[in-house]
């Protein structure tokens, strides 16, 4: 086909950007124009000739424009072979698709709710004339965005439109229309009643719009993107990273991995909470009154850790903590609000970020999306962890029950443990972190790192465990260091071992039932 | 439009399953029946009475069925909003639009690579009658699956079909189109040339089909399935989980994570190693001649860690390693291939998961896929970490020049330090682990760790770390324990005091350039 003539294209286009210089470059070249409705009139006020499509058809076009191009004359053109039978029926070919979609995704992005609008929205003779076009990629080159006009302009004016470029034409479409009925699909699910859903369902797609592109990935040699799925709430979630900025430099992949597992620990935690997170785990962490004595609590039980991290309040954070923050070194802070002297304290410090999520707070507390992993070969998807930890069941296995003064730490241990990466021990006294044994591959390595990281602490405190103890070395350890209480969800075949261990020496302890991995 | 009666049912499957029965049900109740080419003669030999198409319309179908549905009498009759305009233009509405839409997806998996026949396989008239009944949803019903039939008949027997089954139906149709586009997308971009593909596009859809349904996630009060991108290649990478399993229970969502360490693992060693991992991790790893020293090497390594963990050969698992394996608790063991002993020795223990992947082996080991994170608001997307450690540049930073003894540890360090969550510390001897510290919050702590636990055999190790030293306590510590060697990216402005302490207590020290974290 390279190196045919092209005669004719259709322009039926929305987005109305750049199609006045396009449409006149075509006809100088002596292409044939047809066009509809609005495009129809555009062209003809800037002095392009052009035939309507129901000129071409014969067909008026009826039900407000609903019906006008789903016509064989026009279909018949665009999937036209350019063979005998063509000729034979009289098939004017059409050489190239010039559409861009109703602006679904536009009206979305307003905010708009009304399903009825919604529905209007869906462009029905547009990706299919795209489509038909994308099938015929042979003959036919459709062009779904104004982005490729100029390419198809220098293309034609060196005599034709490539094979290659044709081609590449079709897979922008298909792309398109994927990405068009993907988000279709989401948003009016919306509208669904719940009964209706599957969360795992046999096939689907998401549709993934670029909201940052990164410097880099986890590391300097890997290219990284973030992506969102676009809806029309309100504070969408993945204007945070941006909106919710209000100091500081670009955010990196790791920065937003890390901002998110800070408010997965915060969702977890009481009202002014801190938490201090480094490579996804919590180094320390505390809940008080205050959002202030919380920090100062967090910070207490590891000096060295915080270097490089990201501190997070779940409240105001104040001119008395800024003052203490500003010294030392910080990725992130992400508070509620600020104070204004706060803000003013740390926004003179140029490098560190500074993330408000006041506006955000209901959805980051209540966000229970599915969870993604890439595997070889394929995505894991599971529910989201959103087991509430305080309202675990607690049952006491040992003879001793724990004192009540232990109670609110088993809890605040088991809040944060569900948040360490496993395995994980988490060593913790009057509602603060002591010690954390993260990422280890045997349990009782993950208690002596948090018992030895807690030092002389760990007299009078609790561990919390994400994980059943698969012997009773945790415990018999746990007891010589001075612990009292131990919470962990139970389900060994060896329970009994441990359950001894503590009875014998003195501790008390708790079952949950809900283990918490987190890898 | 609830109650209203149907009149017309539109018939045209690919996918012939129950329509005979459902179009007889269709037929008894007084609904007129029009269809299409092969469904009109499936129909009509049935004894089904209908009307074809093209009587219907007054066109025939011409370009071999290409063009027969495009027509506005039909989509007229699909968007018809029962109005006087329609009763004016004489438009004889159609209610139910019974759909399927041709195999692309089946040609594909049965491995159909010519680009001809998968472009033919691409449905124009199908999508848009689905799309158009979708969209007027209000008063036409799409029906795109036949296991949807049931319902319909049963609400049709109440006498309507109900605005709720309307609305799902229409959802159901825009997830197939996504689906179906995205695909397609995604099997034509194979054949565009690499230039024309961007690893990072604004928007983007992921066709994504489920394989295998899992009894839960991370952890049991969690649902999860995985999910693979269906393509036309050869040993699928995501039919290694389900035809690559010789022997075991069925996997764990945890084991689809846990084997995709492994194989990243083995991926950066040396043919017949071996390696141990535990929660991600590996916990023990050696290079050696033969896959039986590698393994009695990772293994000495650590004997606690190894309970319930997961153990990976590149090479050939024998008889003499599968005596010993038999008596140690494991979740799975996963080799290229196993001697025929070895097989029999293994598949005695009921619980175990014996994998092979000896026919994916390629695929494997050249998987440069792009990773997906799911973070609060949306998916970070990344390059996968491809770099390969063995072939890094070594830059000696140190007076000292690491003695050539050293030179291949120090590069094994660098591989397995590479595939340990950070912050990450290996002490390596021989090509073998003697301690890992992984996961850690503070460099120097992940360094006690490995350290601790390869107790006495530092003597005369050498150490690797994921990423830079911020201070010199890493390199002082070392120097205590005995540490020969290290290597590490550098990068820190505090690189000067490191290689000064190196210097001072006559150790050497590599910088590679190259950063590996990985979370």
């Amino acid at each position: 086909m390279s190196g045919k003539k092209i005669e004719r294209a259709l322009i039926s286009v929305f987005d109305k950007t750049g199609i006045i210089d396009f449409a006149k470059e075509l006809g100088c070249m002596g292409i044939e124009i047809l066009s509809t409705g609005g495009t129809y009139d555009a062209l003809t006020k800037a002095g392009i000739k052009c035939i309507k499509i129901e000129d071409f058809t014969g067909q008026k076009e009826f039900f407000g424009g609903r019906v006008k191009t789903l016509h064989p004359l026009i279909h018949g053109g665009i999937l036209s072979l350019r063979d005998e039978e063509a000729r034979s029926l009289d098939i004017k070919p059409i050489d190239i698709v010039v559409v861009n979609l109703y602006p679904f995704e536009t009206i979305v992005e307003k905010g708009v709710k009304n399903i009825d609008e919604l529905i209007e929205m869906i462009d029905i003779g547009g990706p299919t004339m795209l489509r038909s076009a994308a099938k015929n990629n042979k003959f036919t080159c459709p062009v779904c965005d104004p982005i490729f006009y100029g390419l198809i302009i220098e293309e034609l004016k060196n005599g034709m439109i490539s094979d290659r470029t044709r081609f590449n034409m079709a897979i922008e479409v298909f792309k398109r229309t994927s990405y068009y009925d993907s988000l279709i699909t989401n948003i009016l699910s919306q509208f669904q009643d719940d009964k209706a859903k599957d969360l795992f369902e046999n096939k689907f797609t998401i549709p993934l719009k670029k909201e940052i592109d990164m410097r880099y990935g986890e590391n300097p040699h890997q290219k990284a993107s973030f992506y969102s799925i676009p809806d029309y709430s309100e504070n969408k979630l993945c204007s945070f990273y941006t909106d919710g900025k209000l100091h500081g430099k670009e955010l990196s992949y790791n920065n937003l991995a890390d901002i998110s597992s800070v408010m997965r620990i915060l969702s977890d935690l009481d009202e002014n909470s801190c938490v201090i997170v480094k490579h996804s785990n919590p180094c320390g962490a505390a809940s008080r009154t205050t959002t202030h004595e919380s920090f100062m609590s967090a910070y207490e039980g590891d000096r060295v850790s915080i270097f490089g991290g990201i501190v997070g309040f779940k409240g105001v954070l104040s001119a008395e903590t800024a003052k203490i923050l500003k010294d030392i070194f910080l990725e992130i802070i992400i508070a509620k609000s600020y104070d204004k002297e706060a803000l003013e304290i740390l926004s003179q410090k140029k490098n560190i970020r500074l993330m408000e999520y006041g506006k955000w707070s209901d959805k980051i507390f209540n966000d229970d999306a599915v969870e993604t992993k890439k595997i070889l070969g394929g995505y894991l998807f599971q529910q989201k962890d959103v087991n509430n930890p305080y309202n675990e069941e607690f049952k006491t296995v040992t003879k001793k029950t724990p004192e009540a003064e232990y109670i609110e730490d088993l809890k605040f241990a088991q809040a944060i443990v569900k948040n360490v990466k496993s395995n994980a021990i988490v060593v913790v006294k009057n509602k603060m972190i002591y010690g954390v044994g993260a990422g280890q591959m045997n349990r009782v390595t993950a208690a002596k790192i948090a018992l030895d990281w807690a030092g002389k602490s760990t007299q009078g405190a609790v561990i919390g465990s994400d994980a059943f103890f698969p012997m009773d070395d945790t415990v018999k350890l746990a007891a010589e260091r001075g612990i009292k209480a131990i919470i962990q969800p139970g389900g060994s075949i060896k329970d009994e071992d441990s359950i001894k261990a503590c009875d014998e020496l003195g501790i008390s302890m708790i079952f949950t039932g809900i283990r918490h991995f987190l890898h």
